[in-house]
C-alpha cells in the first residue's frame, strides 16, 4: 500500500518549539520574544508583555536555557531500535549495523525488545515518540494480524507528523520506508536446490506463522515447489518457537509424523541448529540420510556440524541501510522500498537424496 | 578501593526542578508560583509578579506542562547499558537479562557500543548523564589503564552526585556497585582440569590483555599452574582479537611456535570456535591430539564440533543481578560486590593428553 505523505518542515523535524512560534502565540515581534527569553536588553520590555511571552513559552514548552534545554537537545539525538529479542543473533547483527551508522551521526540508540508481542511493539513506538526520538527503526518482523497493522500505521503516522522518521525491516503492510530482505526468493532458491539434489520428501520446520518473515519464507518454498509441480503438504510443515529449542522439538515431531523425510528446510539458523541436534539424537546421518538448510547465515552457521548450508542475508548491512534511509535521505513523497537479496551458501549439511 | 557515598535525596533522583525552587528564586510563595505556572486563579497575581515567576521558571528550566514535561518524565525512565559490542553474544546475553529487569520496571534501555574503545566508554557515560538516565550499567570489561580508571571514577561520581546510579560487570577499579563474574576461579578450574587429564603442554589464546576480563582469566590460569608447580611460558600465550577470527589466527600462530602443544585454553567461546576451525584446517584431531576449552558457555558452544568444554558464566543472570542492584536496592554507604561463580561444563572437546 503506497500513500503520499506530506514533507515535514524543519521545525517539525527537530521536534523543537521555535522562538517564532512563541512570539506568534504571545502576539509580539520575534525581537521582543528574544529580548525577554534570552535576556538581551530586557529592561525595554514592559512587565505585561514579558508575562505574555513567558506564559506563551511555558504553554508551548519552549526551553531557552538550563537543564531543560540540555535535555531537549539530548533527546533529539536519540534513535530508537525495536527488535524482537536482543539475544537472538539475527537482531544483534542488525543492531550492530544500525549502531555503526548511529555512531557516525553522533546519535545514541535506544533499544527495545518486544519478545514478539505486537502490543509491546506499539507501546514502545508510542514511548519512543514521547521521548522525541529522531527516528525509529522497527527491525522485527511484522505480524500478519490486520488489526495490529492498522494500529501500527496510525502510530507511525502520528510519529511522522511530529517530525520523526520511521524505517522498517521487512514489509509490515504500512506506508513507511523499508528495507526488504529477500525472504521469498531466498527460500524459493533453497527449495529448488533441494529439488535439484533429487529430494522429493521435503519438509519445513518454522517459527510462528503470525510473523511475516515466516509467512514470506514459507510462501517462497510453496511457490517454488508448485513451480516444479509439487505441493508442500500441511503435515510436512511443523511450527514451533523461532529458536534452537523450537527447531529441535519441531524436528523430532516431524520425524515422528513423516519418518521418510529426506530434506528439512529450517526457517532460521537457530532452528537449523536444533534440527541438527535432533537428527543427531535420532541417529540420522546428515546429509547422507537427511539434508538440512537454514536461513540467515548467522556467524555460527559455518561452525555447526556439519557446516550448515543456508540462505544468507547480509544482516549488518540491512541494519545500516535501514538507518541510512531515515538519517541520510530526505523523506520521499511516497515510502521507499530497498530490496536486499538473499543468496544461497552451500556447505556440508546438504547432499544428494538417498536412493 | 571503598569509599563512602552520600545518599542522594528524592529531588536529585528525578533530576527535576521543583516548584519550590522556582518560588524561592522568584521570591514568591509556593501558592503564588503554583497559581502563575499551573494557571489556577491566575487573575489574582499581578503582571510584575507573574513575570518574575515565569522568568525564574525559565531560568531554572522548570517545566510545568506540555511536551517539555513529557520529555523530562520520559528521560528519567531510561537506563543506559554500555557494552563493547552488541553483536558479541556475550553482551547480547547480558543485555537480554538487563532488559528483562528494565521491562519489569517499565523502563526503556539505551544501549551504547564502545567497540572496546575506553574513550568512547567515557563519552557515552557523559552522554547518558546529559540524558538524565536513571541508571547506567557498564557491562563491558574494564581496562587495565590507570589513567582511564581515574577518569571513569570521576564520571561515575558526577553521575551519582546528580542522583544517577551506576553498576558494573566486573572489577573496574572504581567505587561502584558491581557484579563480579568468577573469571579467575573459572579459569583456574579449567587449567587444573587439563592438568588432571595429563596435559603438561598447555597454551592460551586470549583477547587484548588491556581488558580486565582477559587479565583476570589469565591470572587464574597462571596461579593454578603455579600451584601445581608449573609455569605458563610467555611464548605459550598468544594475544589476538577477542573474536572467532582472532582465535583462529592466534591458534595458527601458536601451532607454528609450539607444535607440541596438547591443550589450548581459549579465553572466550568465540576464540574457541576459531581455535577449533584452525585445528581442523591443520588436521589436528580434537581431543585425541589437542584438547580445547573455551570460556562463557554461549548458546552455540554445545553445537560446536566437537561440543565445547567451557567455563560457564550465567550471562543473562549477570545482566539481571547488575540491574537489580541499582533499580531495586537503595545505594549503600559503600559499594557492593556480588560474586557470580563460574562453573566448568565438560563436553567433547577435551580428553586425556596423548601419550
Amino acid at each position: 500500500m503506497v500513500k503520499a505523505r506530506s514533507r515535514p518542515g524543519a521545525a517539525a523535524t527537530t521536534g523543537a518549539v521555535t522562538l517564532s512560534s512563541v512570539a506568534e502565540r504571545a502576539g509580539v515581534s520575534l525581537a521582543t520574544a528574544s529580548r525577554v527569553l534570552h535576556g538581551s536588553g530586557g529592561r525595554a520590555v514592559g512587565d505585561a508583555l514579558r508575562a505574555r511571552v513567558f506564559a506563551a513559552a511555558q504553554q508551548l514548552g519552549y526551553v531557552s536555557n538550563g537543564p531543560a534545554q540540555a535535555l531537549a537537545r539530548a533527546s533529539s539525538s536519540v534513535v530508537g531500535l525495536v527488535v524482537h529479542d536482543v539475544a537472538d543473533p539475527y537482531f544483534s547483527a542488525i543492531a550492530a549495523g544500525a549502531m555503526r551508522v548511529a555512531r557516525a551521526h553522533d546519535l545514541m540508540v535506544m533499544v527495545a525488545a518486544t519478545f514478539r508481542d505486537p502490543e509491546l511493539e506499539l507501546e514502545y513506538l508510542a514511548r519512543l515518540r514521547a521521548q522525541r526520538a529522531r527516528a525509529v527503526l522497527l527491525a522485527g518482523s511484522g505480524f500478519t494480524d490486520p488489526g495490529y497493522t492498522s494500529r501500527l500505521a496510525a502510530q507511525i503516522e502520528g510519529f511522522e507528523r511530529q517530525g520523526g522518521r520511521v524505517a522498517l525491516v521487512g514489509q509490515h503492510g504500512v506506508p513507511a520506508d523499508a528495507v526488504l530482505p529477500g525472504h521469498r526468493e531466498g527460500a524459493a532458491e533453497a527449495a529448488r536446490y533441494l529439488w535439484e539434489l533429487g529430494h522429493r520428501r521435503i519438509a519445513v520446520v518454522c517459527g510462528p506463522r503470525a510473523l511475516e518473515t515466516v509467512a514470506h519464507r514459507l510462501d517462497g518454498i510453496r511457490e517454488a515447489l508448485r513451480g516444479l509441480g509439487a505441493d508442500l503438504a500441511e503435515r510436512d510443515v511443523v511450527e514451533a518457537d523461532f529458536t534452537r529449542s523450537g527447531g529441535r522439538t519441531a524436528t523430532l515431531e516431524l520425524l515422528r509424523r513423516n519418518p521418510g523425510v529426506t530434506a528439512i528446510l529450517a526457517l532460521n539458523d537457530l532452528m537449523a541448529a536444533g534440527a541438527l541436534a535432533a537428527l543427531r539424537e535420532e541417529r540420522r546421518a546428515v546429509p547422507a540420510e537427511v539434508s538440512v538448510i537454514g536461513f540467515d547465515d548467522l556467524p555460527q552457521a559455518a561452525d555447526l556440524h556439519p557446516a550448515l548450508t543456508t540462505v544468507r542475508l547480509p544482516l549488518e548491512e540491512i541494519g545500516e541501510r535501514a538507518l541510512r534511509l531515515i538519517l541520510e535521505e530526505e523523506p520521499g513523497y511516497a515510502p521507499r522500498a530497498v530490496p536486499v537479496p538473499a543468496t544461497l551458501v552451500m556447505r556440508a549439511s546438504t547432499g544428494p537424496a538417498p536412493r
